[in-house]
């Protein structure tokens, strides 16, 4: 990742939720911007409308529709919970489908970003592996399909540093040679706060931009490139060193601010930043030394696992009307 | 694998050297077909060309180039002849490139054929993880590149059964949307004698065509198809069981007439037998039961392993000035 | 492995069942052996016990129990077939415990024989992989672990190429330091028959001796040698080239038979032979060059894991009373 | 992990050249500790010894041996850095050797701690992998074995989740069964400081206590209790959010002080505290919340790859007379 990627992500969230958020600080309330929010038992699911130009300069995300599930037990391996956030995504996937217009029918891509060598980026080509894929019966022997599937294919295009090509050349290529309606691309993220990571889903249908997701990438994946609409499914896996740090004054100023009246001297200079400028601090003194590193957890092989089935079978259930809760995990690994 | 497929094995043959062999049996002068052959201390290399429409006719094989390694001891696990078969193998691959006018600059796009799933056929997508890839340099800051080096990408395009598209599509794809000047596509094969599995490599001119290799290719990675020429790298990894019981006809037919003169009485009504008509039956008598398994040696994974490094290292020191054999292990795994 | 464990393949096989067929050839009654057998919808069970030193020299197999489970389906990937094999295989293998008389809460050490980094070999460390592993639950707090559970241990020993260590000395060091009562081994083997690679199970009470199962072990793991019994489970995974060769022999003189009355001249000096000299001969004539391989079907990756997660999840609802056959699926990957 | 280990991991850390550093701040002189340091272009290396029970509760490590060394560049994939670092790390380890009074005959059983599907606490495993092993040649043909070797041993005990049994216990199963001379074991751990995180190599000969490394060990890998001597070979591969917070906190303080006279309002509160106060501190605010992950750095599948193999290559030659510098390579994948 390249010196002028990484500053992008000291400036933006790729989360719409957290923009929202960021905007929304100090009490401001947003024109342009609606959400609606639904809890079940350690699960909250966002739903967030970007519905003109005002709103998208407030909050810097594009017109769109943004889908977020929050589980911040999803890192304790529990698999009751990871069941009921997979019927719950393949709930919330089916609806934006409907939401945005996408016919039942319509053939889906589902498009796996990163790279597989690189476990926290290896998100989506785990999500391809475990994807059920259809539309070679559709082609081979259309009449003999039971109902209630849908023509879906599948790739990972690797990430630039492996195949020489960009992954949106890529894409486009396959796009163009296996002409589905539709484009589903899974792409892990760099996190703004510590708490997101592994925890996160977002669905949204506004592309996948240069500078978003871990790697990097110099051409984006949108509805103007592709000619089909994309529909993003991001996750936070990883955080930069800087937003720990970040994260913790934060916290520590909510901390002390609770004890006392005399907030003034608690973090000296600290206490004045803005929490842009203060970031901003923490990474010209991490920087220089190279310690402003991506980290992740420790188990992230079993949370990127654990987080690409949900997605896997959650996808299924909602591209296949064949498929739903009760039997979705016959059909991932 | 379909029936289909299963049928073309057991009448061709993907390696023009065993064509060959077969269409010289009895003595046979075959005319448009030429081929020379050098021995190195247990690499034999023949480079074969079939000139003509009656060569090809004669053999069965398409007028082109090949150029075939033999080494009865690559399942050794002997590092140091595997240096000396990378060696031998890249100045081949060089070479070949020259005869048939691919220039030294020219940009290649390698593509690893099979399923990364399944081990023996996992030999084109292992080669792709370990060749230098350069052609993002070339398109990112073409003046920083040192001179030496030639833009080569590289893709593994995955089977129908995980992507739910043919391969030939994908690949036409990438090829649109990133323009190589020629295609180098490592596919593995099914052999047809027990003695080639993993030891043999073929270079070939003439693309790869439905019914070769492993998997259930339905279209074509040709010339005609791709618009570049494409360098078709095969190695056979698997067999089928009735392969393996014909060779055996065959070298006890051998190993009793050398015995005896009374040749016709000792393997009954199969000395009486034409080969083709012999594996025929074996065939009939094993594949109702399910028992006609494509087979792989017990060390597959080291010898897939093997290979691929071989080849990549010979690719990486072929394709690049800069990277010689004495440097060519560094730019691989 | 050496040449010496390779003649052993040739003269015996680890299958009692097997065993007991070649002895009854020729229809043969053989006193001190006794069997019974199960079918149910493409799962055959036989239960067959070797009663004293008569049986035991007739069909070369010790004094004891063997339970062989028999699914020519199972190498097709059909999950439904999985899931029954499974609960079949746990029923089987408590009916085993109770019969050889191992108490419903004696320790059990499961063991993973074999060579994680060789396919068709690595069956053992698979399912170590997968079990539910108890016992230090009940050493650091003994009062909190819910009732049903048994204390379970597992360890793969690897094999003397990667260790440098006996695998039998590696378990005796074990279990003299964990103490179970009993030991569960899991071996890969290699089979007599194509027809049964893949598709069968056999649970035998007699241990696990040099020359038996792929690798080179040079002692055995046996109740004499470790002090507790040693219940050992193993898999036909590879054959040997000759394997293939004479069984198809068979198959075709069973195929002429059916179709002749003259059947002395059909094979020729083949027909006069006994299987085992004709094997003999088979071997002579592939050996000397290399090429009598030991051969895995080309799906070895896959047929591997679905047979060591069926083993895994019966051994999961056999050895613990609160795992049954409704929710063992969530115990394995 | 358990909240117990994990506070151990907030007032110690595993490296000796830490502790040191710690106790010396503030100008302190150590008595019973002495330490010398040779740089070499990138490389730092530290032999450090704690003389007596002074030193040794001074900065609370074991009388003994510490080798350290230092590589700040490890982390970007020099080829060249990195073979270097292994030859150095040979050489280190052959004086070590020396040092503690192993004979160059003496019988090594190396031992990988650490869980293999956890990557950051991989590295015992990867190495074990990796190195060497000779002990079988002299037990099965020790007349045929070459001049130059030592028998040498090596395993993974796996981590308590996987086999229910301490890894203490099965190491200490082996060295009875398979009698040893010395033992080095390899285990990863957590750093106290962000650069340490794949950079250092810390040798010593005090063995591994309880709490140390990343795994939740409750007994000891000592002479104590193997009854022969235990090298340790630790690398830091993993940190704590709060201490990169702390770290951070630090820097800042420095990086304000060389700014300005008047540091007591830079950072408020934290300024008054001493460095352990206010790592609780930070503990405190991020433990309730769960947000005091452990972290590695996102590219950990390769630097745990690198280390790996840096540590085998440096193993292989330091072990074996045989093996050197030059030809060192090619004794690891």
């Amino acid at each position: 990742m390249s010196d002028l990627d990484l500053k992008q992500f000291s400036v933006r969230t790729d989360l719409a939720l957290e923009a929202k958020e960021i905007a929304e600080k100090g009490g401001a309330v947003i024109p342009g911007v609606s959400a609606t929010t639904l809890d079940d038992n350690g699960i909250r699911i966002t739903t967030l409308s970007v519905d003109n130009e005002h709103g998208s300069q407030a909050i810097g995300k594009m017109i769109g529709n943004y889908v977020t599930l929050e589980v911040p037990g999803l890192r304790k391996h529990d698999s009751s919970l990871q069941d009921r956030v997979s019927t719950h995504f393949a709930k919330q996937f089916e609806l934006f489908l409907q939401r945005i217009g996408v016919h039942q029918n319509a053939k889906a891509l589902i498009v796996g970003l990163g790279n597989w060598n690189v476990t926290p980026d290896a998100l989506g080509p785990i999500v391809v592996e475990n994807v059920l894929v259809t539309r070679h019966y559709f082609e081979l022997m259309p009449n003999d399909v039971a109902p209630g599937y849908r023509p879906v294919s599948a790739v990972s295009p690797g990430v630039l540093g492996i195949t020489g090509i960009e992954s949106s050349d890529i894409i486009k290529g396959i796009v163009e040679q296996s002409m589905p309606d539709f484009i589903v691309a899974i792409d892990a993220l760099a996190s703004k706060a510590i708490e997101r990571v592994n925890t996160t889903i977002q669905i949204s249908d506004t592309g996948i931009h240069p500078g978003s997701g871990i790697g990097n990438k110099r051409r984006g994946i949108t509805e103007e490139i592709m000619g089909v609409p994309v529909i993003a499914i991001g996750v936070p896996t990883v955080m930069f060193a800087s937003t720990i740090v970040n994260n913790c004054f934060e916290m520590m100023q909510k901390h002390f601010q609770s004890q006392t009246s005399n907030t003034g001297q608690i973090l000296g200079l600290l206490d004045q930043m803005e929490e842009n400028e203060r970031l901003e601090l923490v990474r010209e003194i991490l920087s220089p030394m190279g310690h402003d590193l991506l980290v992740t957890p420790k188990e992230v092989d079993e949370f990127i696992e654990d987080i690409g089935n949900i997605i896997a079978s959650g996808l299924n259930a909602a591209l296949h009307q064949a498929v739903d809760s009760t039997n979705v995990a016959a059909y991932t690994h």
